[in-house]
Parts: structure tokens; sequence; C-alpha cells
């Protein structure tokens, strides 16, 4: 029997480019190595999105979307909206029960996260609580395994700290996951050289128009050195040439490198070819994202059956809680 | 139609005394007054007694039997148990997204009890976030009033904030408390003089045999001041002419008070008086209770018709819950 592997992600914007080369690549190599659960948190966009909840629905559904055209096979692996199954709150519930408020202030991303993110409330409940749903989440159906960032791991081991303290107040029961480091994390740089991200608003989405690549392509940072065309200049520092190189020709890519190098060639020339190139490698899953997106209740569909695969896992794992704790049976 | 009231108490022990002249006492009129929830809230005993929860079923069970002799009449009243509506979990969980965390760090008892309670751990995130479960099993129900001691008033106020910050984000549906103050609400003191609490090991208990009411009571204190017989005593220094005053004959309990104060009679006849009245007060009750402890099954039976009761209320209003969450519909 293959082991589960369980992932989750929040449904608080269309997904880009950063996503693409990293969580999905992971997640279409995982549906084949491992028994996959993926699932749309949208319980954990609430988290940071509580005061405007009104387009978690409509990104749960474009993210199902984008996931089923980019090759993730919903009868290979289950694919469910965390909100279909209310097991996990009160798994989520059981867990605060055991956890020290220290384990919880002690998260690295939460201090920082409060003093970074200014355009949203996170000084509330929900988001100090994240880590006990996120446990919850991968407790809840016995995950295996946990493919993880390198940045991702300190919230992996608190998963591993509170299933311990669980299973050794209340008997051994919950599995404690393993992190498996994903393969594809690279570091893609958005319009403005900073990594990719909606925040950031430099993000080119997977969804974007051929037209809106070309305009969004103009307006992105090459090397900021090279100041004329006829300053040589270095691809290494060139954002737009480090994403080209994830899609390009490989003997294209160096002829670039070379161009550049020797100031042979100018910035407008490559960021045509990129603009072309970009647009030519996401043509395939941009039809079969038009086409599942004109089906009607397509998502819908992909969550519903989601759910009737996972609901009788949770079902289960809780009811064998709730007996560990003396609540039932 | 009449008003909905909610109460709960937590099944960490058996009811003595105290727990039968204040909150017993207000249940009983309040069954009438109102469309009265009763609930046993296993869930809040888990945030204390975590550490071992393997009493918790035997004390609810028990709590159902001691309220269902008391005169709670289960066809009159909702009496459940709290996780038996798991739907409480999740409304918990969104009102964590609509709290600030100095709502709940500013706590009167939190801080309190941290301090105080030194036999359990108490650092648990499950028992700072007890506040949330409570506003959750408040508005689940959508009650109009709660009965509440004094010293709960701070706890029902926050309840307030929460429901009020909801309905404010996500639109008004949930009904906001109005507190009621309980009318018995007397401070039982303990065999020791201190308020009865099953954590000082003072107190008597409603299923107390004849046998074990004798033993407590011989060693209960009376006026301390009081060293001889020959010595004027004062009633109202004396712990247990404060608990005879609760269910002795009033001429009896004038004549205590005389004798008392002009020394002509002694502790140890009061205390047999005293065993006595308290014995005949609880036979109607204990001989309630014998009966409904040997069916077999009777408590289970209650918190099942219960369930079902309540359920329905709970899942509508999780549900119109979800919709103005943007969640479902």
């Amino acid at each position: 029997m293959k082991k589960r592997a369980l992932t989750g992600y929040r449904p608080t914007g269309r997904m880009h480019l950063g996503h693409w080369f990293g969580n999905l690549q992971n997640m279409l190599e995982i549906q084949h190595e491992y028994d996959a659960f993926y699932f749309v948190a949208d319980w954990h966009a609430l988290t940071s999105d509580w005061a405007d909840p009104s387009q978690i629905r409509l990104f749960t559904e474009e993210m199902v979307i984008d996931w089923c055209a980019a090759g993730l096979d919903p009868d290979k692996c289950t694919i469910y909206r965390q909100s279909d199954v209310p097991q996990v709150a009160e798994l989520a519930m059981y867990f605060s029960m055991v956890t020290p408020m220290g384990w919880l202030e002690r998260v690295p991303s939460y201090k920082e996260q409060r003093a970074q993110v200014t355009d949203k409330d996170l000084g509330n409940a929900g988001f100090f609580l994240y880590p006990l749903l996120q446990a919850a989440d991968i407790a809840l159906v016995l995950s295996d395994v946990v493919p993880v960032g390198e940045d991702q791991l300190p919230h992996l081991e608190l998963t591993r700290e509170i299933v311990r303290r669980f299973n050794s107040t209340y008997g051994e029961y919950l599995r404690e996951p393993q992190a498996v480091i994903a393969k594809h994390g690279a570091r893609v740089p958005g319009l403005d050289g900073r990594k990719m991200s909606k925040s950031y608003q430099n993000a080119i989405f997977i969804s974007d128009t051929p037209d809106e690549i070309r305009t969004k392509v103009k307006s992105m940072m090459t090397d900021p050195a090279r100041k004329l065309k006829t300053d040589p200049g270095d691809p290494e520092l060139c954002p737009l040439h480090q994403v080209h190189k994830l899609i390009g020709d490989p003997s294209r890519i160096e002829s670039w490198e070379d161009c550049c190098r020797n100031a042979t060639c100018g910035c407008v020339a490559h960021k045509n070819e990129f603009a072309n190139d970009l647009t030519e490698y996401l043509a395939d899953f941009q039809a079969r994202r038009a086409k599942i997106a004109a089906t009607s209740g397509y998502a819908e569909e992909v969550l519903r059956a989601g759910a009737k695969k996972v609901i009788p896992v949770a079902e289960e794992v809780l009811a064998t809680c709730r007996r560990h704790l003396s609540i039932d049976g």
C-alpha cells in the first residue's frame, strides 16, 4: 500500500508562476508516488482574510481548476476542501488541550508575520491557532509524509510534537508525519526581482492571457546594472532570464547568456522572446483550463467526490481519538 | 414563545451542597420560565482535566442523574452533552477569527486561575481558548439569556463582544445574550468554613449516605471562637449553622441561635441535629436518585433525546453562519 502524503494551500488569490514551479510540480509528482491528499485550505485563508472572506469561495474553485488543468487527477489523488471536513475543527480543539501556549508563541513565522504584514489584521486568535488547525489537517488523515519547503520545517516539527504529546497522553494512535523536502522549490523572481508573491503585486499568473503576459513582461526587471544596450550584462542577476531558464530551449538560453555578456543583444528583444516562450509554454495548460472552466460545476463536483473519499477516513480517525479521550464508546 | 436560556456545568466531580443551593435551584426555576438548554460541558472539563479525562464520562452520567433526580424534567428542558454537538467546535473556530488575542489575555479569571491552581497544568492552549468555546455554546442555540453569578459577568460580556464583532463583520444574525443574575447564589460554606468546593476537599455531596453525612458533619467547623460549651458563640460565624439555616425548621434555627449565644447548648448536639435534618432533607432526592441510577442506560437515554432536540438547532445556526462567512451556499 502506498504511503499517504498530504498538502494544502490557501485560496487567497490566483496561482502564479511561483506556485507553478514550486507547489504544482511537486504535487504532480507526488500523486504518482503516494496516496495523495490535496486540500484547499479555506479555513486557513480565513485566519488572515477573516475581515473580508467574500473571495475565498471563488479562489477555491479557481484553485481546483488550476490543479486539474495542470494535471492533478481527481481519480488518482483526493482533492477536497478543508471546510467540507468539519472533523478537523474538533481535532484541532483536542490538540489545543495538550499544546502548551509557549509552543504556539514560539512558532518562528508567527511573530515575523505579525510584524511584517501590515495590510491585514493578524492579531486575531485564529491566526495564533493556525498551527493547531494545521496539525489537525495532517493527523486527521493519518498522513505518513508532508512535502515541505525548508522554511516550513519548524511548522511540521510542531505538528510532530503535538502528535507525540497527544499519543503519550491518550495512548499511541495518531501517525507522526515525516517531512519530505519538496524537490521543486526554486525561488521564482517576480516582475520587480523580489520573490514572486501576490502581496508584492509582482506576479505573472498562470491564467494570464497572452496580452497580459506581454504587458507584464515588458515591465519586468532585467540586470539593473545594464543601463545601455552597449553595457555588458550578467544573466545571473537578470530576473527575467532566471524565469526564462525554467521554460526556454537550452540552446536559446545559452545564446541569450552569451549575447547579454557580450552586449550584442538588447533586453527588449529578450523580453519579446520570453513573452512568446511563456505564452507557448502555458498554452496547453490554458487550453485545458478553459475547457474545464467552461464545464459547469466542475470544481464543485471534484470537491464533492473528494469529500466523499476523505470524510470516512476523518470520521474513523476522530472516533478513535474520542475513544482515546474517553469521550465516546 | 418562551425565551431561550442556556447554562452548562463541567463534569469534574460529584455534585455537593454548594451546587445544590446555587446551580440546581436556579435550573429548577428556569426550566419553567424559559425554553431551557442545559448541557454537561465535557469539553470544558477537558480544558483543565486533559491530562486524565478518564472520569469525565462517569461524572457526566452522574450529573444527568443528579439533575433529573433533583427535578429537571427532560421533556420540559433540553439536557445534552457538549461533545454530542460537535458544531460547537466549528463555531468556536470561526469566533477565533474575529477575536483579538488581547480579549482572551484580559479575561480576569484566566490569569487568576493559572496562578492559583497548582495541581493541574492550565498552561495549555485549550484553557486559554475556554471563552471561545463558551461563546460558541451560547451562540449556537441563539440563547436569549444566560443565568450567571456576579463573578461570571465578565465572561458573558466577552461572549457579547465576540457575537457583536461576528455580526458586524459578517452581517447581523447571532443573538447577543443577556445576563440574568441568578437568584440562588448563596455562598455555601464547606466543612472547614471556606467556600464549599471539591478542590478544597470540604464538600458534603448530595449523594452522600446518611453515615457519610454524619461523619462529615462531625468534623465540620463551628464558631472557632467558641472553645468550650460554656463560652457563648456567634451563630453568624458558625459555618455549620449557616448551612443548617438553609434547610432547618425556622423555629428550631432560632432556638439554636439563642442557645448558642447564651452558651446553653453544645456544638455536638447541634451537629447531631443538623446531620439528621440534612439526611431527612436529602431523603426524597436520594430515593429518586437511587431509582433513576438503577434504571439501566437512563442518563444515556436522556442525553440521546437531548442531542436529538439540540442538533437540528445547532445545524441550522451553523449553516447560516457558514453562509454569512461565504463558505457555503
